[in-house]
């Protein structure tokens, strides 16, 4: 069988290739550095792509929200993925030689409690990829990273401590195609036009037709102060006739309108 | 007449003491270096403080809106700037001698087209702050910095080109206080329920009251996944009785409302 090609942030052992493991049975990564190049990736030809979307603890993914309006491409998955953050050290490092922590400055922060307790007097790096941090300690003495325990298996690190973050935090992965995807949930972005409770009017569309909006987020269009970019994901498939019908009703209430696909 | 004491992003010259002057007639600065520096300071004492809260071009201030759900300060006034960003240099560089760019990513993203046309071979150099930039160059040979205007003049550089970015952006920044404000639009922010249609009843009572939303902006509440923050501005005053019959309204679906206050 063959496998299918997936297009990850990298390297080997971020949390989204874990995302994307937990979806695709028969996965051939292929690493990039931004949602930005996963996007490009699936847009000249990869088949799928992984991206995170929004951390419980961050917020949004800015550069996912950009890339959605920007490409012309189908969310046909999502998944949601607990945040569980381990330290890892190389092979000959004992806990006790630990002097340096490294990790990217998320991940550093929803450790701040486990690091003044356990190693207060450890000096914090800053990394842009946990993955990548693991992957470039392994032969440092006293140094140790954060980040996810798949990745210090890769890089054959011990893991010395899991489960540290100070708070629990879970990612939302969505995956992203050329070709429709299929299920009870779509996703939609739209802009209005500048016309008095024309947002109540658009609600008042979907609370019509009994369709419950799961997520409704606006940001600022990037174009002109007070004009906002709407993204929907509601319950319901477009195939179902009534959301076909709101689609409809609401293409009228619209300047820009764009289907990102049901899943 | 006692100067008012004002809080801004510093160094001196920044686009923030642009939009403060525009308010105060008489102001005192304080400088600090972020916005939750500005809300500091303003909650231990400072009179006012001005901080950005939306870029046309960027989006959002996460920052700032991160504060005013922090602390306990109202909003008391607002303005709009038009970011004219403008190239300068010390008084000894001559133009055909810029061999280096200085200023902020944002900046040096905005004017691209402007620097590939007129300097193709310079080198760019990034740096936290347009104003910070302008107060370093000046006795530095073949550099040039992009920033205000303003900032130019405070510095002492030769303003070399002005109005130099590809496209007009403007920038929206509020003034902080403990004190209440008044005018005629308001703002809040609040959390809603976990029930079906809840937002679309909130924004019926404001329909229903005929009063008109000049913004809503949503983002994660960055406790758990699917929960929004909303930052509504409408037009009204809160001293209005109907004003104030829709924020009665709307607190039993609410599980959170924060009033900003009018201005």
């Amino acid at each position: 069988m063959n496998k299918t090609q997936v297009t990850v942030l990298g390297p080997k052992g971020t949390f989204t290739e874990v995302a994307a493991r937990k979806i695709f049975s028969e996965p051939e990564f292929i690493y990039c550095d931004t949602p930005y190049d996963i996007f490009d990736s699936v847009n000249s030809g990869t088949e799928y792509g992984v991206v995170a979307i929004e951390n419980s603890l961050e917020g949004s993914v800015n550069s996912t929200m950009d890339c959605l309006i920007e490409y012309d491409l189908k969310i046909i998955g999502e998944v949601v993925l607990d945040i569980n953050l381990c330290l890892a050290a190389g092979p000959r490092t004992d806990k006790k030689e630990i002097n340096t922590i490294i990790s990217h400055t998320h991940a550093l922060a929803q450790c701040k409690k486990f690091i003044s307790k356990n190693f207060p007097d450890a000096r914090l790096q800053r990394h842009e990829s946990t993955a990548a941090a693991m992957g470039e300690i392994k032969n440092l003495c006293g140094f140790a990273a954060i980040g996810p325990k798949e990745s210090a298996e890769i890089y054959h690190l011990k893991v010395l401590y899991e489960d540290i973050q100070d708070a629990p935090s879970q990612t939302r992965f969505i995956v992203i195609s050329k070709k429709e995807g299929n299920g009870k949930k779509t996703s939609i972005i739209f802009a209005l036009k500048d016309e008095p409770g024309i947002l109540y009017q658009v609600l008042k569309d979907f609370a019509d037709s009994s369709i419950n909006l799961t997520k409704i987020e606006s940001r600022p269009s990037k174009k002109k102060l007070g004009e906002y970019l709407f993204f929907v994901d509601f319950e319901g498939s477009l195939k179902d006739k009534k959301a076909g019908y709101v689609i409809d009703s609401i293409k009228d209430k619209t300047t820009y309108l764009k289907i990102l696909g049901s899943y």
